[in-house]
């Protein structure tokens, strides 16, 4: 069982990808056969595996988003942080703070195309704090 | 690998927070590091974790599920159990049944504003079932 | 922990249901108490648990995402393989690419109604890989 915390700074609302922090914490584990759960601490982002070959990808899903959740939505009640605040948290329940991953002959075992993105959801940067817990043989 | 059913009585549409009940069983489990699983044995209900410090996010997730997955929409063919029947569905396939949280000293490691909820779409009051697993060192 | 890779080929957009192989590879790995996690190499495809008594749930969802996330919406960029192609990367992300179950008595713990699917987004048949990792005691 092994466990680290990671920090990312994000630019504010939009995509970092973290597969290179994540691929370097299996290595570090030195688990061959097992899985990769990585939690984010916060309600207003989120983790997602998406393709990573092409950026009009995540422009195309933050767009999405954008129309589905509007910025401001006089639906919301709340709004204490701002127009940005509850679309945010909408946001992340839509999609989720966590994921797992297999791991598979020592290595984090991702699809060709499939790469692992802090999705950020408020318009401010922000400091997003993570926990990777890394199990097996 | 502690594993324990826990059963939640709900009032029909809405959120109960089921942080605590979450929290106790970790405890219960001894475990140091590691990893919570909680599972929904249901497809008319939820679990997500978001904020859980201020109860207007509750109700605006409510009212933006309610406005996507209308009750009663004249898409659906599926409606046996009544006008909530599909879309009971629906908002459980865009949330989760299950989730996972790192165990870190001894903890559940949620964020400061980071509540567990069980999501209940139907409208009438229900007995729901979950089986929370817990593993590590 | 035991870990087995599966492949499923699909007709096209719609779901496969593949309760019976996670039960199969849960049975095989000879865990009692544990848990299975399910995780799919793809970035337009998703695994879900819905109901698997009545075929219209299925159908209903289709139509439903079809309708949230339009082939061909002029809102997406990333149309290289065709008008499908950023539509199932939307719908992948709201739904998601793994899920993990409890074993509990030898078995795969899903609720009376809970099926496992996978569902494909693409419009074109496709050869789909999975690994299932079981772990436990």
């Amino acid at each position: 069982m092994y466990q680290t915390e990671l920090t990312v700074t994000t630019p504010g609302r939009g995509f970092t990808e973290i597969t290179r922090r994540v691929v370097e914490v299996v290595h570090q584990s030195g688990t061959a056969t097992g899985l990769c759960h990585v939690f984010l601490h916060h309600t207003s982002a989120s983790l997602i595996v998406s393709e990573n070959a092409d950026p009009s990808v995540c422009r195309d899903l933050d767009r999405f988003m954008a129309r589905l959740v509007p910025d401001g939505d006089a639906l919301f009640e709340h709004d204490a942080e701002g127009p940005d605040d509850m679309p945010a948290h909408v946001r992340a329940v839509l999609t989720a703070c966590s994921l797992t991953i297999p791991v598979r002959r020592g290595r984090a075992a991702l699809g060709t195309w499939q790469g692992v993105w802090l999705w950020e959801h408020r318009h401010a940067p922000q400091e997003r704090r993570l926990t990777v817990t890394v199990h097996g043989a």
